[in-house]
């Protein structure tokens, strides 16, 4: 089976977790702290509703694949196909009532992303890409996503969660690329990622990344023209420091200086 | 005339801006930067187009009105209407394709707000006031906005647009309050008031606005019970530095940290 098969599964996934969520967005609702004494990071009922309903839908549908979620962990990662979902991407922003979370849905093949969306509910956008091409869908109109050709940092705009999330040698690192860009912007999650992918944006340095926060966002960077690594410049799938750029040539330089 | 006769007449004023500036938003458009080497401010023909399109419906309906605006300047402020408009507050956010930008339409009478409209035609969300209540109108659904009642700092959400925004003594004070709150975020203009008076968020703090920044806002924040002055507690509406609310306890408690 080829991995463009699953784009109408994809879909119904993103549909239904998205209706599982919504009400809860802007609602009162239970949050909880999850870290124990660190960073505030809320975990809603919302969260457990999309990830239980799309992994029932991947159980009937696909019972042989693999499921690795943020909520409820790791089921059967050693299959040949492995679910990556994280239904809230952006707590933050969803408690806060701000629509740049995204539910996050990726498939990996032997270990390598294949397929991934973002969805966002609230607005109706849908990013999606298998590495070779990437579209949107939303209320603008559908229209393939392509990347934007800034080379120069001093043209660049930045994005990034927030700078307080990055700490020590990682925080310089990151601030002696953001001295260099033209626009520094903070407050997106997964929803930095898809800017980029339809040229809006040119740049996304982040760490402390788990895989359900990237895998997903892979094929549609990398289908849009993008380029997205560790900031040592291997493979972002595993989480960790990621770095994505519109193309390679800022790609480099942005590495360039985060080495030092 | 009442003030609440204007209600149908700023609805007009939101969809017909809307329908200017929206077709720039995600587009190819020209920016410009109008700060002499100062900090990034793009100004886009969709402002200019918000904006005139505003201009124009209020001179024919309201010819004895003053408007002030943020692309084209002062007009008859002496008048006993004023309208005071931002077409898009949010550039940054704008040019960089996240929809939390909006319209602002605000109203004063005598120098004093008495209605304020934030229209982001994107999500196609308006939060609107007269000061003594607000409602927002959007894809999930009409309701009265009411502030939360969160009165602790430590449990407070703290937004900024960003933290690099403010210089010197400004910045040590906004970073008082900061240190004390569960979640500061960055990232909004006025769709962080919008957020307060919505009940998500508890206190936005900013600095250097210009009184179409806030004038729209005003009776959109009070109208859901919260309250917003300078960082000295006198009128907003000047602008300069702002501290909003969802109560009077919280307001107190962050006054009294950015006052050292």
């Amino acid at each position: 089976m080829s991995t463009v098969d699953f784009g109408a599964f994809i879909a119904e996934l993103a549909t239904q977790s998205g209706q599982a969520i919504l009400p809860f967005f802007r609602a009162h609702h239970a949050t909880e702290d999850k870290s124990l004494g660190g960073v505030f990071d809320p975990v809603t009922e919302a969260d457990r509703a999309g990830e239980n309903v799309m992994r029932h839908l991947i159980k009937r549908s696909f019972p042989a694949h693999g499921v690795l979620g943020e909520e409820f962990g790791n089921e059967n990662v050693d299959a040949e196909y492995v679910w990556v979902l994280d239904p809230i991407d952006g707590t933050r922003a969803f408690i806060s009532g701000i629509p740049v979370w995204g539910t996050l849905i990726g498939l990996t093949r032997d270990g390598v992303p294949v397929y991934g969306m973002m969805h966002q509910p609230f607005t109706g956008e849908r990013y999606s890409g298998d590495g070779r091409q990437a579209r949107y869908e939303g209320p603008n109109g559908p229209r393939v996503l392509r990347t934007r050709q800034i080379t120069n940092l001093g043209e660049a705009t930045l994005m990034t969660t927030s700078p307080g999330l990055f700490k020590g040698a990682e925080a310089e690192a990151y601030a002696r690329v953001e001295s260099q860009v033209r626009l520094p912007r903070y407050g997106c999650d997964c929803y930095a990622y898809c800017m980029l992918a339809a040229g809006h944006v040119d740049l996304v340095i982040e760490a402390g990344l788990k895989p359900y926060d990237i895998v997903a966002l892979i094929p549609i960077i990398e289908g849009a023209g993008g380029i997205v690594t560790s900031w040592d410049g291997g493979s972002a799938a595993g989480g960790g420091t990621v770095i994505a750029a519109g193309n390679k040539t800022l790609h480099q330089a942005a590495l360039s200086l985060l080495a030092g």
